[in-house]
């Protein structure tokens, strides 16, 4: 299996502290060692960075984990590969422009069976069921809308693709298009929204704390998803599983929390 | 204007000394300050950075110049902007996923009055001209051809396509889909051809000699492709106006020196 993060923030927010905890699973506190990647929306502009080697050691995400990228939406993978070879085109997360805006995909899990026609113009490069599952979305979406919808209709089409997939295994994934994150999850997938008054917060896989009350702003909303909760005095959520939850501008806009309230 | 770069080679190889001299003109030795990119193939899969600051000093930069990539295709570009805001999204060079394969695009020149249909599914994420000719040619190779063509199929539409363009005004690009890199100028580009026996040379740009003799086997082969000779002490041939080439293994497969042979 794999594990998957993500950020959306309302303000661009560097992903530093948390890619550093979760870069700790790629070789120290976990076996993820089978490639990684992670991407950073600026505006439509996206910086995809992906690598064959671990993230604990690869200069790539050294780079990453000190040069302060500032992103409203970042998806990043560490991948234990299950299906499909290690090699940079089997890592996530993929990329695919529609509608003149790119969309990024990770997955977490393994799929059995899934074999769609694919009979628009989105081909997996690589060999993994993820890349699949992602080329059949965004073949699922062009079919389903005329251009980019809102992200209202974008969540409604999401979950019955979703539905539609999750049958097939585990199903957890990020996407996004640079104005929204949308996830979902079958198995285990968590997030926490970080707001003022800010703390400090202490990872949990390595001995690093960082006190955001001094490098935000009150106005600062940001959310993180992950597989497995990343500090140690965080409340984490584990999302309720089917569903799929968007979140913007830092929050979590539609999803579980808004169909219990 | 801008300047391109393209490598391409018989076996993976680093582009840190070409790179490094190239990247001297984004600052140093010339003012193409206004954001960069490069994409490295490995295998199908694929390394695309690009950066709105200058290639002379951002931290992405850096570490390509120390961080030994090994690739067989190799395009970079470094901008001043003509057409489009300096924005990461106007940064060369583009990817778009056609068939199963990346396809990677930069651009030197200036389109007028270039505004073709787009009524296919690639649209421009940024507002450059140059995307926009990319994804018009995306467009017209998808229509051209069922699946991925051979080498000289896609050379002879691309033959094409290019005298469609070029009337609009400066059209140099390189293209490369993993498997090749074609070249199109109308008005400066240069290449050299790199074998055995492997000599030193010297960059233009820097005061930085490399002994390739000590770093290669007597099989390798490079070709290296720029807006103007990167080295002092090699012989650069300036390529024929409007005609297009395709390096594979690091030599001209097709093009202008086997017309004239």
């Amino acid at each position: 299996m794999c594990q998957l993060l993500g950020m959306n923030c309302n303000t661009p927010t560097d992903v530093r502290f948390s890619f550093s905890g979760f870069a700790q699973r790629a070789g120290n506190t976990g076996d993820h060692t089978d490639g990684w990647g992670i991407a950073f929306f600026e505006d439509k502009g996206l910086r995809h960075f992906v690598d064959h080697d671990r993230a604990i050691d690869s200069p790539i995400a050294e780079l990453i984990r000190h040069y302060p990228i500032k992103s409203q939406n970042v998806i990043a993978h560490i991948r234990k590969a299950t299906q499909g070879l290690v090699s940079l085109q089997n890592c996530h997360p993929f990329v695919r422009e529609l509608w003149g805006r790119h969309w990024v995909f990770a997955h977490n899990g393994d799929l059995k069976g899934f074999a769609p026609k694919l009979h628009a113009h989105f081909r997996p490069v690589g060999t993994t069921d993820s890349e699949l599952a992602f080329c059949w979305i965004m073949q699922e979406l062009w079919k389903s809308h005329a251009g980019v919808p809102s992200i209202e209709e974008l969540t409604i089409t999401l979950q019955e693709l979703a539905s539609r997939i999750s049958p097939h295994g585990t199903f957890n994934f990020l996407l996004s298009n640079g104005e929204a994150l949308w996830s979902h999850a079958t198995t285990n997938l968590f997030y926490t929204e970080r707001c003022h008054p800010f703390a400090a917060a202490q990872l949990a896989d390595e001995d690093l704390t960082v006190d955001f009350s001094t490098e935000t702003t009150p106005q600062d909303k940001v959310a993180v998803i992950v597989t497995a909760p990343l500090t140690k005095n965080e409340t984490w959520t584990q999302f309720e599983k089917g569903v799929v939850n968007v979140f913007v501008d830092g929050r979590l806009y539609l999803g579980q929390s808004h169909s219990k309230s």
